[in-house]
């Protein structure tokens, strides 16, 4: 029997109430289509950092190295600054194992209701791909005259042709398989040396894969669309940060960030991938039992996929789109009154 | 009789199509209040550009420095780049005359479908102050190794003390006289530089202003909530490339970008500010009489306001929101057969 071998990081607040859902569907998942799955825990978070000063071990990394993949929760605490949740877990993750492409799903679901009037289901299905690893999101620049009159502070962003081209190409490797249309993000009328050069390398890479068809919106109208029109896309590819931006859109035009997942790939398999909802630590509700799994078991799809298994993938969206169509069993978030483990049951009956 | 010397750039397609309804309001507004204006128009084009190689001459700054105000149509011609019409006019003019405000205010109207489900007319009515001169817009950066497989470009955004200060002093300013609350934007668990530069900025002049309630979002977690919660959303402070993102789609939320204005501004008046709608050249539309006035006439009120006329820019906007709640009378883009002409008659009768 194929066996995976997954890491799991909890991480912070209701990460610790929608893994567990997420493990539930791949254990009968698996099961079913005849492979199996073993977990390692590992306690990095918030917690950690609060009691031990690190969010992880300094060799971190190497403990995860050989997994096939890693699934995580959530990080964030009140009291911990975000930039060290993310700087000393999430981000170095992403940068170790090149986790180059962050892959973000949209489907507006029958039985969710999308904020747009005209989003209705089925309509809108489209995916971001977001650059992961360099870009805006850049360690590189600093600050000078701090506290005097002069102060100020430089960020350089660096878009380098070997990191453009392979998130390029994944992207119009999937609008391939898709049988879609690939949209490039841009805004290289106003930032004008990376964003043109990241045009150039969309059209040459474009070249390579002629039975695409492919536009380039610029970020400010595109996110326009978004709202506008969100039906006509079908895959979008965007540097790190304009794709942050872009899928968090999305999330909300298809109605809940609560139900978005995310993969963060190394498409090559070098290192492992690793598989997250997009939602955070929420706080405010959790350890109460109410958390939204869809998010984390979406994302344990997306990974089921990438493990080379896809028919089980699909069986676990078919399933969270039957729950979400044909029952009221409806998280708090939904406007529901269930608990998690009551919309898990039923999403496992469904399976 | 008060008098304002009024620049006007037409500029390409529809440009010249909804300047004239805008001065045509002006006048008969300034008639009714007491002022009156002059225009010096100036052919400055992407036409020009084809025809001279450059969008406006070598002293094009030098002859608008001592108008009261700059009237701009719109720019951009199929076959010139972007960036040369920008990069020619638009971005030099805002930073000649230190337009470091950029000012863009978001209404639904009666009268006007927002695509959002739960943006009712009156509910949604907010501004987005956008700083305008400096932030990701950056000439500095460039291109290393061009054609090699090792090419990379970068790009630095600068973030100053005095550049960004002032702008939030603007905006704190504005929330202060609107009674409302200001929401900064941001990304300081990304772009670990600049933004908590930005965000310690917003945390000092605060303390300037104890009488505005204030938060701060992240840009992907804000652009979410325009769509989620539109209504909560008073004056939202951001950074050039956020500005720019986050005022498109604002725009989108209130239904038509086909009516969002802007102003560019030098607030202490030292330099004219230059009032613009927020739509382009239009290419495909243009030549037909059919072009929506309402950016125009709206950034024209903007200009009123700016010039020391509330009273007659209130006028204007009252008059905007009573053609479009009250008559059946819209352009093409809003779902009606009126053209440019008849539209503005119709606008001029009410006022
Ligand atoms: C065209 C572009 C450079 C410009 C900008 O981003 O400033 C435009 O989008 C705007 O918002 O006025
Ligand atoms: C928290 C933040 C740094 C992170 C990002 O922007 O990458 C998050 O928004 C995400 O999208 O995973």
């Amino acid at each position: 029997m194929t066996h995976h071998d997954i890491a799991l990081i909890t991480g912070d607040g209701i990460g610790a109430e929608v893994l567990p859902p997420a493990l539930q569907v791949l254990d009968a998942v698996g099961a079913r289509h005849g492979f199996g799955f073993s977990y390692t825990a590992y306690d990095w978070s918030c917690e950690r950092y609060l009691r031990e000063g690190s969010m992880m071990p300094a060799d971190g990394l190497d403990q995860l190295r050989d997994k096939d993949a890693i699934l995580l929760g959530a990080v964030g605490y009140p009291g911990v600054p975000d930039h060290v949740s993310l700087w000393g877990l999430l981000i170095p993750i992403r940068r170790g194992f090149r986790q180059y492409v962050n892959l973000r799903p949209i489907r507006v679901f029958e039985g969710i209701d999308s904020p747009l009037r005209a989003a209705a289901p089925g309509d809108v299905d489209f995916v971001v791909v977001r650059e992961n690893v360099e870009g805006e999101y850049s360690e590189i620049g600093g600050r000078l005259n701090r506290g005097f009159p002069d102060e100020m502070a430089v960020q350089e962003a660096v878009f380098t042709r070997a990191g453009v081209t392979r998130v390029l190409d994944y992207a119009f490797g999937l609008a391939a398989r898709r049988g879609g249309r690939l949209t490039s993000a841009t805004k290289s009328n106003g930032i004008v040396h990376t964003l043109p050069f990241w045009d150039e390398l969309v059209a040459e890479r474009a070249r390579h894969r002629p039975e695409v068809a492919w536009e380039q919106e610029h970020i400010d109208a595109l996110a326009a669309k978004f709202v506008l029109d969100p039906a006509r896309f079908d895959v979008v590819v965007a540097s790190n940060l304009f794709g942050d931006i872009l899928s968090d859109l999305a999330a909300a035009v298809a109605g809940s960030i609560g139900i978005a997942p995310a993969a963060n790939l190394n498409p090559e398999r070098r290192f492992p991938s690793m598989f997250e909802p997009v939602h955070g630590s929420a706080p405010d509700i959790a350890g109460r039992g109410i958390a939204n799994p869809v998010g984390a078991i979406w994302s344990a799809a997306m990974m089921l996929d990438h493990l080379g298994h896809p028919d089980a993938a699909h069986d676990v969206t078919d399933a969270i789109a039957a729950v979400l169509a044909k029952t009221d069993v409806r998280t708090p978030d939904l406007g529901g009154t269930a608990t998690t483990a009551e919309f898990t049951g039923k999403l496992l009956e469904l399976l």
